[in-house]
């Protein structure tokens, strides 16, 4: 039941993007990478798996801030090559800086401008 | 007034993946990959302008379909390496597939099942 895993067309790395988008309201949350495993988990548990490139191990969202992502929807996009989750947020903050997505900057005269509030402050999501 | 492409944090080959989402119904039309040019062109123009990878070249989006895209907004995501667009996409088709988008495929049990219809036929869109 893993051939479904085989379409995609992984990167030389083994990942495969993915879109985190909010099931009610549309929001884009986030964009983060896949490897094949956390894709398997994350079809297995419900609920989102990402690969962590930067500490280099699967990063079961949510886990140090109870942030966690339920998985309704998985889609797959023509090229085969990116990943789309229509996603319940839990706590309504998607963001590890304490926003609820994380695309808050907003082009404006040149300059990135920030638009999205600050709905708790990372201490407080992951301990001072 | 080129200062804010130089937050962008561009892969190693100068690229960063770009989620075209549409500004009316929200949904995520496509991701594609925007070096330098494609993306301050991009804003100059008011129309997305790609790298298309495959191709090695400046790709303007609805060169060869007409479905080109109006750009609303450009936003920023926290890690400064994923932009999101808000766009009004010409004739409803953001993919070469023909469909409204590019994510039309779904995992259910256990394999991609298509879900969304072709609006065109490729061939009426490109010409046989």
């Amino acid at each position: 039941m893993s051939g479904w895993l085989d379409e995609i067309r992984w990167t030389a790395d083994g990942l495969v993007p993915v879109v985190a988008q909010e099931a009610g309201s549309g929001q884009v949350l986030m964009v983060a990478w896949m490897n094949r495993e956390a894709l398997a988990l994350t079809a297995e548990e419900g609920y989102a798996v990402y690969w962590s490139r930067s500490r280099g191990r699967l990063w079961r969202k949510g886990e140090a801030s109870g942030h966690r992502q339920k998985v309704l929807e998985i889609r797959l996009d023509c090229d085969e090559d990116v990943v789309l989750l229509k996603v319940e947020q839990a706590g309504g903050i998607a963001c590890h800086t304490g926003r609820h997505h994380c695309f808050y900057r907003v082009l404006k005269d040149g300059r990135w401008e920030t638009v999205e509030p600050v709905l708790k402050s990372p201490d407080s999501i992951y301990g001072a």
